[in-house]
């Protein structure tokens, strides 16, 4: 379907521009929407710009159309514009300036509590919403839900960036947005136009064998593999003006000690009180 | 950008198969890709028809251009095409004949055993990947990923569905598939060509008012919404030969007991077993 569609970049182009020359994946079919899908990146600056009418409803439009657990749609996403909020949400992730510029902030909700009201109402027991496979299957619809969303952006020309630091402190998040019980922000998703001083390259990933297996889970190559990816990855950090470090470092970096977890490290105590009990 | 591709279906059209005629959302922008989006439904009966060669790698391509947190690429994923194994991950899943009939089974990992490994070999300790947060980074990261390979697979003309039921028993899948510690199926994705008795409709979600807030979490008219919907979705599924029950109806019957989470009421216990301390 729509295969048709006109492409623009080459698969071998695209291809190398996510994995690197040295690290091509075997080639298989390809179409404008494989390119599109391809050619994401996160941006982190953004004009003020207002967006076309109607978009955010587009946006939503996608991501209802992404598949939903038993379609128990248990997801909700605010969109934010006001100054004042995006503020105070940009405080939240470390004072993400981008949230601030973006013209609109998509604030995506693991939700239970709209199963809970209709269950009240029809004077039923919701017990499962008391367990952790509940909240995940939230979480993970709103993930869905998401991408789509974001897809639909970057096909109308928009950027993109998913803020995982709303975790950093999920309460003010309710408060900002009046949350009730039985919901939480798992992430944010700045979206706008790119500022022109946000342009970058597409990032690189590990290679395909590293993350994909036949069968049977792992691949004996896979430190020469890491090695690979830290070089091309330090030279893509070089190219666009970032610090020349490796993935090893930047891993170690961001998950060797409590204080780079922000706070995050009280998510389950945190996420109880919101209304997810856990069990 | 490409905005240029060509359009078979029309906005209202479109909309109006995702929303029913009654609850139509603004009209937005407009494309091929947003189109694709939105014209996804989750199918349950393939062909046994092979996939065109390197699809497998196209599709992944696809997953690895998603975000992930932090590049961490916390997530991988195993392509499953023998029988036996898909046989054995059809039971697991109560038996859906789907996953033993699609030519290819993706089972998508929540991942940190790939970190640990790195840190190891560089005698570092990745504190992080022992609380909660990190096992829901590397969920969600599996989410996109997967969320942008189904998203390709559609636009090659092929159907897909996703199998939450892996959960009913992630030890045997672990079995199955050779996993590690610090890893565990998330989720199942069936690829493949839609069986022609597997046609269905689009299936229709709630209004974007009911999931979609502005500034503040909340509508009024939610009971009302509801009930519009309760009636959608019964029509939808007497046209297609289900039984007719509400929306109400069936989250009432999929989280009302615990014998309808087939085992993954003991999901916290098991995640732990597994190599995520869920800290």
């Amino acid at each position: 379907m729509n295969s048709s569609a006109p492409i623009k970049t080459s698969k071998p182009e695209a291809l190398a521009r996510r994995y690197g020359p040295d690290a091509l994946p075997a080639a298989g079919p390809w179409n404008a929407h494989i390119e599109l899908l391809l050619s994401h990146r996160s941006v982190r600056g953004y004009r003020h710009e207002a967006l076309p009418e109607g978009t955010l409803e587009t946006l939503v439009a996608a991501a209802q159309s992404a598949a939903t657990s038993s379609n128990l749609q248990a997801w909700s996403v605010v969109a934010v514009t006001d100054p004042a909020a995006k503020a105070a949400l940009a405080k939240v992730a470390g004072n993400q300036k981008h949230i601030e510029q973006c013209p609109l902030f998509l604030v995506w909700l693991a939700d239970i509590s709209r199963n809970q009201r209709m269950a009240t109402e029809e004077n039923a027991d919701l017990i499962a919403t008391a367990y952790m496979e509940t909240f995940l299957v939230a979480a993970i619809d709103a993930a869905l839900a998401a991408q789509n969303a974001t897809v639909a952006a970057e096909s109308l020309g928009l950027s993109t960036v998913y803020i995982g630091a709303l975790r950093n402190d999920p309460l003010k998040v309710r408060e900002v947005l009046g949350l009730p019980a039985g919901t939480m922000g798992v992430f944010g998703l700045c979206v706008g136009y790119a500022a022109p001083d946000a342009a970058n390259e597409v990032k690189p990933r590990l290679p395909q064998a590293a993350v994909l297996f036949r069968e049977q889970y792992g691949n004996p190559d896979e430190p020469a593999l890491r090695a690979g990816y830290d070089a091309r990855l330090g030279e893509f950090s070089r190219r666009n003006e970032m610090a020349q470090v490796t993935w090893t470092k930047r891993v170690i970096s961001r998950l060797g000690t409590i204080a780079a977890m922000k706070g995050r490290d009280k998510l389950v105590e945190i996420v109880k009180a919101m209304g997810f009990p856990l069990r």
